[in-house]
């Protein structure tokens, strides 16, 4: 009997790999016999590259980048057998890097993304995966495009400092320096939200108060965006700035649309295709998925739902653990998972829980396996 | 299809009755066209009556007795309607219904138990079923057998007062006022515990610190229950005080055997037996069992242990839902559960998983439900 397993990485206490392996341990101890196929999950976010590099085999990498407020950052990436490589904004500029006191997104730049860009271009990427998600920046990619040789003037003819912020005095474009292997590669950005660049929808509005923003700064930095999009509309002579996913990681969206004719696709499809789970599904008789938690939300490009629109396709039921099932998480029966089971062995803090995630995932993986096969040798 | 639902209590947040209740409501939400029969379960301890008499459609009574203190108070007891009386001894004489402080295990008496049994003498009973476990006494019963007319006596012919203590000076028994209906009454103990009445795996040494027994009042509570065994040894021309299960209940369980020829059994095999549990079982496709806390413990003669036995029996299997699955729990998976899951859906405090407890047990029955019903649909 064939059992897939691809969990995303529970929070905190594990990344997917390490998840799909607790996972397949609890499942043989239930079923010695069970082929075990595990692909790391990702829908895009944090662990990304190294739930792909453990599905596909590739290559992880680092290069010395600008972190989002200028400090130096080493930021790792995927380098994959295909050429392709495979990026995470947020370890370039990442909200979580930063201790709350010092977010700071009115200046934060997406520089190191740009880097990270260009050293995928400089080892002869045909294919970059940018996953968005967990941006401390606000600055409509305009760092990204600066690393990568676009020059943004004020009135004066001078280059902008980085960040959002500044975007407010932007007067012009010089795209002559722009990389020119940029348009060759193809880009395709890992993205689950829909927001438009500007206004109430917008990057700024929606997701700038997480990084810091003050009201007033939120304000700032949505004309800031609408400036960028006002003087980027101007010398491309397209308007993009409504894109669904503009407004996504602070705008870079934007920026991807714009400059890097980048294709959006939930991260969760990518990952999958990248892992080759479709062709796993087929023949398999269940499968196994994971993520810290589970809610209504999930149904929104989160892994669980990714994994089970696959798992449906292929008429394969799908069987969910989750660290905790919040409210609400039984919308994803409508949306073919099977079963969704916590972690939880009882009451426990958090800390326990990610102490023993482990553990606790192996032993539900068993259970839910055990009540599997003693259904599966009877008949209804 | 026929799904057999024999949880027991829920610890202090789902009585018997609510937990089977909600275990159907969750499995009604995964199957609506399941046929399902509740049979509330208790292992001899708190619940029992209330188990019992949802399960049989008995009557509740009450009856005005002495507490272990001399207290007044009302304990409630089951009428069945074969003629059979159930009765659990923490009602008239518990460790829960004392605060700490209170608790005085030299004077704590059962004479409120013997007070229940002559209730059910006056009620007709030919079968009385006594439920020990979670007495405030180390009386050796001997307040019970008062209560049923027995005179302890000292030295001087006097009465002795209430309490294990005071057993230190009996001298003799008159047994002329014994109530001669005990002679034809059928008693049984639902008692799980095999300790004899005196020594170091006595009921004063085992039971007593936690009823509050300082280490020289253990020594001093052991002491009279010898002296106990001792005269009623001498009296009855048999010592019964190695029987296993004459130390259960602080000695209670060797007033049973010597004064009232009771039988052992444990508690969950009577429950199951008043309640049909075996006759449910015949034809069903799974059953549903369940406690608060399930351990390796759990085997020691608790309900799900008991569901499990008489299931496996019938070639049923069955899921346990547990609130908290302790270290150990899965020694049940040989013991004929097939599998557990815990309540709680994350992270989460006893509190919340008490207040929510009855949602919760729905939710895991329906998850549960609906991962049996997917394997069942197809076949290994």
């Amino acid at each position: 009997m064939k059992i897939v397993i691809a969990p995303d990485s529970f929070k905190e206490s594990l990344s997917a790999p390490a998840a799909a392996q607790a996972i397949a341990r609890g499942v043989h101890q239930a079923f010695p016999g069970a082929q075990t196929v595990c692909i790391p999950m990702a829908d895009g976010g944090e662990g990304t590259v190294q739930a792909v590099l453990a599905a596909t085999g590739g290559q992880w990498r680092e290069t010395a980048v600008r972190g989002a407020l200028g400090e130096p950052r080493q930021a790792g990436w995927g380098w994959l057998p295909d050429g392709a490589a495979v990026i995470e904004m947020a370890t370039a500029a990442g909200l979580e890097l930063m201790p709350p006191a010092e977010r700071d997104p009115m200046r934060a730049s997406s520089h190191g993304v740009g880097e990270l860009v260009r050293a995928a271009l400089d080892a002869g990427a045909r294919r970059i995966i940018l996953g968005l998600g967990g941006s401390a920046t606000n600055d409509g990619g305009a760092g990204m495009l600066a690393a990568l040789g676009l020059r943004l003037l004020d009135e004066q003819g001078a280059e902008l400092p980085p960040g959002g912020a500044a975007l407010a005095r932007l007067a012009s474009l010089d795209t002559s320096g722009l990389d020119p292997r940029l348009r060759d590669v193809q880009v395709e950005v890992a993205c689950d939200v829909d927001n438009p660049l500007c206004g109430p929808q917008g990057a700024s509005h929606v997701f700038g108060p997480q990084k810091g923003a003050t009201p007033e700064q939120v304000l700032e930095l949505d004309r800031s965006l609408a400036r960028l999009a006002d003087v980027c509309a101007a010398h491309l002579s397209r308007d993009l700035r409504d894109t669904p996913g503009a407004g996504a990681a602070g705008g870079l969206g934007y920026a991807a649309l714009a400059f890097l004719d980048a294709a959006f696709r939930p991260g969760v499809e990518i990952v999958a295709e990248l892992g080759g789970l479709e062709q796993a599904m087929e023949g398999a008789a269940l499968a196994f998925t994971g993520e810290g938690r589970m809610d209504a939300q999930t149904l929104r490009g989160k892994t669980p739902a990714g994994v089970a629109r696959i798992a449906s396709r292929a008429g394969v039921p799908v069987i969910a653990l989750a660290g905790s099932l919040g409210e609400g998480y039984d919308a994803l029966y409508g949306a073919g998972i099977t079963s969704a089971f916590s972690l939880a062995s009882g009451p426990m803090t958090l800390q326990q829980a990610c102490q023993q995630a482990e553990a606790l995932l192996a032993d539900r993986a068993r259970d839910a396996m055990r009540l599997w096969m003693a259904a599966a040798r009877r008949r209804l």
